[in-house]
C-alpha cells in the first residue's frame, strides 16, 4: 500500500492532522476506560515502570487541570496532594503498634518457657518482679511471685529434680511455640516465612507476587514471627519486621486510590515501609531510611526519601510511646560508653572484621548449599518435621548453656554492655567484682589495677560464651530459611557479638597484665577501665551483620544511633569496610542476593556492574540463525493470524512493524493487551469474524464495502518502545533496564528491526557470563 | 549502491565476519590511542555520561584481563582499585586541615577588628585570656593582656573616646578586610566569588567549566573567604567550605589516572566532596553525606555513598583533631537540652516553620531582583566599589549592636544556647540571674517560677535582637552573589534562630505568668526551665535555612547532629516541613536552583517533574516547516563537503544515515571529533585532498584506482546512539536525558531519522512551557 504508507509516514499528515486536535486521547487515558484488564499484570510478572509513572503523571496532569475549574476539585487535588503524608503516618502507626505488640508478647512468651507469674499470668518476668515489694536491688531477677515450672509443679525449689523439670518445660514449649507456628504458617499464609526481604527486595525491582504483602500474610506472619521468636530458635525479628511493616503499607495503600492503582507509586510506599521497618526494629529512624536506600530499594526519588524519614520518625515514636521495652529508650540496644579508645585497638578491630567477613561468606555458602538440599531432596517434603527437630535440638543444647538459653537479644544486650561496678552478670566476673559485697565497693575502686582482673567467673563465662558461639553458627545456618518467619540481623549480630566479647576481654586482660609494656603504656589508669570489651562486641556485631547483608553506611548509622556518639563510629567504620571487603572477595552476593537467585526471582541488581564485553546483538532474540522475531503488521493481519501467533508463540508481547518485507518499526503491544482488547472485540463489536483485518494504523485503507469491520488496535499500541541498535554495548543496555527500569527493549539496525530483549534475556545472559545456570531465572 | 547496501546490512556478513575477530576494537580504545584530543570536551559543554562510564568500564576491563597475566599487573589492578580509598582519604584530610585553618584564621581577624593580645598578636582574644593568670570565671572575656585598639592606641579605658576609637577601627579592620578579599579575587580567581553550590550543581550534573576547581580558585578561595567572614559582612563559610572541598578533590584527582581522565568518575569524588564541604562545616557527617545526595549530587551510585561518607568521616576527625572551636566538640553548635518539649509547643514550631518558609521565599525573590538588577544596570562594573559600600554599612550599622558586632556562628551559639544559672548573658537576663551575684545561686534556685520572668537584660537583649533581625535579613540579600566568598547558610539560620529566640521567650514568659491556666499546667515547675527558647532558635534556624536551600533530610540530619537527641526531632521535622510547603507554594526553585537559571547553565533539576503532555515531536530539530536535519551518509561524501556542512552549522554533532533518500540512522558523529579527526587526516595522512571520499562504513565500496584515497571515521562514529520515536512523551524523553546523562537523542519515525533533540532543546521547552524567557540557556 505504498500510498497508505506515504500518507501516514509524515508526522504533519492529514491523519496526524485529524489526531491531534481531539485533545491528545493519551494511551493510557483510554487504556483506562475502555477495556478492564488493560494495563493490569499477572501475577509473578513484572511491571512497567515507564507505563506506570506515565499513568500517574497523567493522573496528576487531569487533577491539576480540574483543580482550576472548580473548588470541590481544589479541594479534593488538594488532599490528593496530601494524601501521601497521611499514607505515612498511618503507616508509622500501625507499624510502630505492631512492633510494639510483638516486642511485648515475644518478651512474655519467652519468659513463659521459664515460669509464670502468680500475680498475674500476663506478666513477664521482669514486670513481675518489678512489681514486687519483696525485690532487692542485688537479686533485681529474683522474687517469690515468679515461679519457674518446677516450684509451680513439682514443688521443689532447689536440687537437680528442679532442673530437670525445667528443662523438659523449657524444651516442650520451645516445641510447642515452633509446631504452632509453622503450621499456623502452613495453613494459612505460605508467603509468612522466612526474612522477606529477599522477596521485597524483587517485589520493588517492579516485580508482581500477589498475596505476598496481603492481610493473611500480615495476620500469620506477625502471630508467628512472636511464636518463633519465643520458641528460642536462632532467628531475630528485625527483618519479618521490614516485611510486617510492607504488609501494613500495602493493605493501607488500598485506602488511596492513588497508590491502589498504581504499582510504581505504590512501590514508593513500599521503600518507605522497609525504612520503617528497620526504624521499629532498632530504634533507628535514620538507619532505617539508609537501610531502604542502600539494601532493599530499587527506585527511590527524593521525596520518598523525605517521606520515609518522615514515616519511620513516627513509627518510632509510636513504638516509644508503648514502651516495650520498660526503659523510655527508642533503641533496641542501648549502651553508653566512657574509655576513649586507642589508635592500636584498630588492630582488633579489623580483625573482628576479617572475623565478620568470613563469617559472612561462610553463613551465605552453608546457608545456600543447606537451602538447595532441602530443595532438592526429600528433606523439603516435611517442613513441618524440619522445624520440630531443629527446634528440639536447638532447646536441648541452648538449655544448659546460659549465654544461649537467653533470648538473643537479651544476649547481645549483655555483651554490648559495660561492666558497672554493681553489675551482677558473670562477664563482669572480674576480681574486684566476685568477691565484692556492697559494702566494699569504694575499697574495691580504689584497688587499681587489680580489680579489672578476670576472675573464674569470668573464665567460666568464656567457655559458656565460646560454645555458645559454636552453637549458634551451626543453628543460625539451619535455621534461616525453614518455614517459620525468621529474621537473620539479630543471629547474626549475635555471633559477631559473642566474638568480639572474647577479643574484647582477651585485649583487655592483656593490657592490664602487661600495662607496662610500651604499647600498653598509657591504657590504664587506676579506678578506670583500660579498654571496653563491650565496644569489642559492639563492633564484631556489625562487622558479622556486615558481612552477611553486606550493608555499609546504614549498618554504621544504625550502630551509630545505639550508641549516639560519633566518638565510635571509626572503629565500626573500620571493622564495616574489613568485613565487605573480606566477604566481596569471597563471593559478590548478599544474602539476599543469594536467596533471590535461589529463588529464580527476576532481579537485576543495581550494585554489580556488568563488565563484560558483549554487545545487544550477541543478547537479543532471535539468535543468529533463529527464524527471524515474531511480529505483527500494522495492517493486512487479520484476527484469525493473530490469534494463531498468540497461540503459538510464548512471547509477552510483539513488535509491530509497517510490513514484514520491510520491517520497519511501528510500535509494541502487550500480549496481555492483544489477548484481552481481541477477546472484547469479538464479544462486543459488531460484525468481528476471523477475517476481520487488524488494523494499528492511524487511518483506515480503502477497503471495500463488503469486508468485514476492522478491529482498530492503536489504542492499545505503545507508540513509543525503547530502541537500542545492535552495535549498543550491553553494558550499555543493561545502564538503560535497570534506570528506566523496562521490561523489554527493541533492537534495530539502520532502521530495520531485528530482535528483542527482554529483563528476563539479561539476566540469563548475565547468569551465563558469571558462569551460572541461565536456566535459573523462572519467571518474566 | 544497493549491493554493497546488501553486503554490509546484515550483521552476520563479511564485514562483520571481517570486523569482529581482532578483538573488537571498541571506539573508545580507538580514541585514548589513536588522535589526540578525541574524547574529550571543550569548556562549557556538558560531557556524555554514557561514553564517559563506557570508558571507564572498557579501562578496568583491561586491568582486570592483565592482571591475570602477571604479578606486577595483579598488584597495579590491585592498586588501582584501592586508589578510590586512597584519594578519599587524601581528600578528607587535606580538607579538614584546611577547614581548620580557616576556622582559626576567621577566628583571630574577627578578634582582631577590636583588639589586639600582648602576649602575641597571633592569640584571638578567648585565648589570650585563656592563657592569662588574671582571668576569673566571673568575667572569662576581660583580661589585661587583651588591649581594644583604643586602649592601646588613644590610652584610654573608659568613656566615649574608646568608643569612638573602637567603632573607627572595627570599620576601618572590616573594609581593609573586605577590600582585600574583593580585590584578591578580581585578580587572581573570579570564580572564588559567591558560594559555589549553584556551580557545583551544575558541574556535577555534567557541566565543564575550566578552573572553576583550580589552584588558583582553591588558594584565592581559602584566603578570601577569611577576609570576607572576618569583615562581619553578612555571609557564612559553610557554602564556600563546599567549593574548597570540591577544589581539594579536584587537584587531588591529578593524581589518579582513573579519575584525571575520566569526567564521570571525576563527578563521582566530587558528589563526595561536597559531603565532605558540609561535614567539616558544621560536623556532621552523616548529614553532608545526605547533602551531597539531596541537594548538589547528580549521579550517586550506592559506591559513592560509602565512600563519601570514609571521607566525611576522615576531614570531621582531621578537623577535631586540629580543634578549632577548642572545645575538643566535632560540631560547630554544640548544644544539651534538659527540658523536654510539649505537644502544644508543636503551634509556634509550626509559625516558626512558615516564617521560615516565608523568609526563604523572600529572600529569594529580593536576592535574584538584586543580582538581576547587578547584571543589568551598571551596579555589576563597580564590584570593588560595591563590596566596599556595603561593607561600610554593615560595620557601621552592626557595631552598635551587640548581637550583629559578633561573629554570625557566636551569635547562633549563644541564641541555641540554654540558659545556665551562672550564665551572663543579656539573653540570660531574668530577674533571678540580673540580681544575683555569684553566692545567692542556691537562694534563686529556690526561688521558684519567679526566676523565669524577664528582667530589664533581657527586655534591652529582646530589642536588639529584633534591630538585629531586620538588619541581618536586609544585609543578606545584598551581600550574597557579591564578587566574595559567600554561603549564605549561617545568616540564614542567623535569621531564624533570631526570630526564633525571640518567639522562644515570648512563650516562656506567656507560660510563666499564666502558669495556672490549664494549657499551659504542668509545664513549669520551681527550679527548672518551663520551656527552652534555645530550642526555638535551633527550630528557627533549620525552617529559615530549609526555607531557602529547601534542603529536607540533610537538613534534619544535621540539627539532629548537632544536638545528638533523637528527642528533638519531631520539632525540627515540623518546622522543617513547614517550612518546606510554604515556600514551595511561593515559588519551587531553591536560591540554588534560582541562581543556576540566573547564570544560565544548562541544568537538568532532578527534582521537579516535567508534567506537560507535550511529544518529542514538538521539541525536536527541526521545527515543523524548517529545512530537514543536517545529516551525513555513511559514504558518499567528499572532504570538502563535510567542512563546508561544519563551517555552515554550528550543531554539537551530526547523524550519520545511509543516505539522504533513505535516512535511517546509522551512527552520530561528534562536531569536535569530525573536526579534530578531518585536520587529523589533512595533516597526517598521505593523499587526502578536499575530492577524498569520507567513509562511515565498515568496509569499502569499490572506488577506482585512481580516486584519492578515502579518510575512514568509522572509529569516530557512535553506532549507538539514544533514539526515540516522534510519539515518545516529553515526559519520558526528559526522564531519559536525567537518568542516563544523555547529550542529545535522535528522534525516528518509522525508522527514519526525522530530528533531533538535545539538552538545550528540552532545557528550553522547560523554560517555555513555564513562561520563562528560554533564551536564559545559554551554554551547551
Amino acid at each position: 500500500h505504498p500510498a497508505f504508507y506515504l500518507l501516514c509516514f509524515v508526522p504533519v499528515g492529514r491523519c496526524k492532522a485529524e489526531w491531534r486536535p481531539n485533545n491528545s486521547p493519551k494511551l493510557m487515558d483510554l487504556l483506562d476506560d475502555t477495556v478492564p484488564g488493560i494495563g493490569t499484570y499477572e501475577d509473578f510478572n513484572t511491571i512497567d515502570w515507564v507505563r506506570e509513572k506515565s499513568k500517574d503523571r497523567d493522573r496528576h496532569r487531569e487533577i491539576a487541570n480540574k483543580s482550576k475549574q472548580s473548588t470541590v476539585a481544589l479541594l479534593f487535588s488538594i488532599s490528593d496532594a496530601f494524601s501521601g503524608w497521611l499514607l505515612m503516618l498511618l503507616i508509622g502507626l500501625m507499624s510502630g503498634a505492631l512492633a510494639g505488640g510483638i516486642d511485648i508478647a515475644a518478651h512474655w512468651m519467652t519468659d513463659l518457657k521459664e515460669g509464670v507469674c502468680l500475680n498475674g499470668f500476663w506478666f513477664n518476668h521482669e514486670h513481675c518482679c518489678w512489681a514486687s515489694n519483696e525485690t532487692t536491688f542485688q537479686e533485681r531477677d529474683k522474687c517469690p511471685q515468679w515461679k519457674s515450672w518446677a516450684e509451680l509443679m513439682v514443688g521443689v525449689s532447689e536440687g537437680p529434680g528442679l532442673y530437670v523439670v525445667n528443662y523438659f518445660m523449657y524444651v516442650c514449649w520451645a516445641l510447642l511455640f515452633a509446631f504452632l507456628a509453622v503450621i499456623l504458617v502452613r495453613a494459612f499464609a505460605p508467603y509468612a516465612c522466612g526474612s522477606g526481604i529477599p522477596e521485597i527486595k524483587t517485589i520493588l525491582s517492579g516485580f508482581i507476587i500477589r498475596g505476598y504483602l496481603g492481610k493473611w500474610t500480615l495476620i500469620i506472619k506477625t502471630i508467628t514471627l512472636v511464636l518463633a521468636v519465643s520458641s528460642g530458635l536462632s532467628l531475630g525479628k528485625e527483618g519479618p519486621l521490614v516485611h510486617v511493616a510492607c504488609c501494613c503499607a500495602n493493605i493501607l495503600c488500598h485506602f488511596f486510590t492513588k497508590y491502589r492503582r498504581n504499582e510504581a507509586k505504590k512501590r514508593e510506599v513500599l521503600s518507605a515501609a522497609s525504612a520503617v521497618g528497620v526504624s521499629v526494629a532498632f530504634g533507628a529512624p535514620i538507619g532505617g531510611v539508609l537501610f531502604s536506600l542502600e539494601e532493599v530499594s530499587y527506585y527511590f526519588p527524593l521525596k520518598t526519601l523525605w517521606r520515609s524519614f518522615f514515616a519511620a520518625l513516627v513509627a518510632a515514636f509510636t513504638l516509644r510511646s508503648i514502651n516495650p521495652f520498660g526503659n523510655s529508650r527508642l533503641v533496641l540496644f542501648y549502651v553508653e560508653f566512657h574509655t576513649p579508645w586507642h589508635l592500636l585497638e584498630l588492630i582488633p578491630f579489623v580483625l573482628l572484621g576479617i572475623f565478620g567477613g568470613l563469617w559472612g561468606a561462610f553463613f551465605i555458602r552453608a546457608n545456600i548449599a543447606w537451602c538447595r538440599l532441602r530443595k532438592n531432596t526429600s528433606l523439603g517434603h516435611y517442613p513441618v518435621l524440619e522445624v520440630v527437630v531443629v527446634t528440639l535440638l536447638t532447646a536441648l543444647l541452648a538449655f544448659p548453656i546460659e549465654y544461649t538459653k537467653m533470648s538473643s537479644s537479651e544476649l547481645i544486650s549483655e555483651l554490648f554492655n559495660d561492666c558497672g561496678l554493681l553489675d551482677s552478670s558473670k562477664l563482669c566476673g572480674y576480681t574486684s567484682n566476685s568477691g565484692s559485697t556492697s559494702g566494699s565497693v569504694n575499697a574495691t575502686a580504689a584497688n587499681g589495677l587489680g580489680a579489672r582482673l578476670a576472675g573464674p567467673g569470668l573464665y567460666t563465662a568464656m567457655w559458656q560464651l565460646a560454645l555458645a558461639l559454636v552453637l549458634k553458627m551451626v543453628f543460625t545456618v539451619v535455621t534461616f530459611g525453614m518455614k517459620v518467619p525468621s529474621g537473620l540481623f539479630i543471629p547474626s549480630m549475635a555471633v559477631g557479638a559473642i566474638a568480639g566479647r572474647l577479643l574484647g576481654v582477651c585485649m583487655e586482660q592483656l593490657a592490664i597484665r602487661h600495662h607496662e609494656r610500651d604499647i600498653f603504656r598509657g591504657w590504664c589508669s587506676p579506678g578506670a577501665d583500660c579498654i571496653t570489651p563491650g565496644l569489642y562486641a559492639m563492633v564484631g556485631a556489625a562487622a558479622c551483620l556486615g558481612g552477611v547483608t553486606r550493608m555499609t553506611v546504614s549498618l554504621v548509622v544504625i550502630m551509630f544511633e545505639l550508641t549516639g556518639g560519633l566518638e565510635y563510629i571509626v572503629p565500626l567504620m573500620a571493622a564495616a569496610m574489613t568485613s565487605k571487603w573480606v566477604a566481596d572477595a569471597l563471593g559478590r552476593e548478599s544474602i539476599y542476593e543469594a536467596h533471590i537467585r535461589l529463588n529464580g526471582y527476576p532481579f537485576l541488581e543495581a550494585k554489580e556492574e556488568f563488565r563484560h564485553k558483549t554487545l545487544a546483538t550477541d543478547v537479543m532474540r532471535p539468535r543468529r540463525g533463529d527464524p527471524p522475531v515474531s511480529v505483527l503488521t500494522e495492517s493486512g493481519m487479520t484476527v484469525e493470524e493473530v490469534e494463531r501467533l498468540i497461540a503459538d508463540t510464548t512471547y509477552s508481547g510483539f513488535p509491530v512493524v509497517i510490513s514484514q518485507q520491510s520491517p520497519r518499526l511501528v510500535g509494541f503491544v502487550l500480549r496481555r493487551d492483544l489477548v484481552i482488547s481481541l477477546e472484547n472485540a469479538r464479544r462486543h463489536q459488531e460484525g468481528v469474524v476471523s477475517m476481520s483485518p487488524i488494523l494499528f494504523t492511524e487511518c483506515d485503507p480503502p477497503m471495500s464495502p463488503s469486508a468485514p469491520p476492522a478491529v482498530k488496535l492503536r489504542s492499545i499500541l505503545d507508540l513509543s518502545p525503547f530502541t537500542v541498535t545492535v552495535h549498543t554495548a550491553m553494558e550499555i543496555v543493561v545502564d538503560i533496564f535497570r534506570k528506566l527500569g523496562l521490561r523489554q527493549c527493541l533492537v534495530i539496525q539502520n532502521g530495520r528491526l531485528l530482535g528483542i530483549i527482554t529483563k528476563k534475556d539479561i539476566l540469563k545472559h548475565m547468569a551465563q557470563m558469571a558462569n551460572r545456570d541461565p536456566d535459573s531465572i523462572l519467571f518474566n
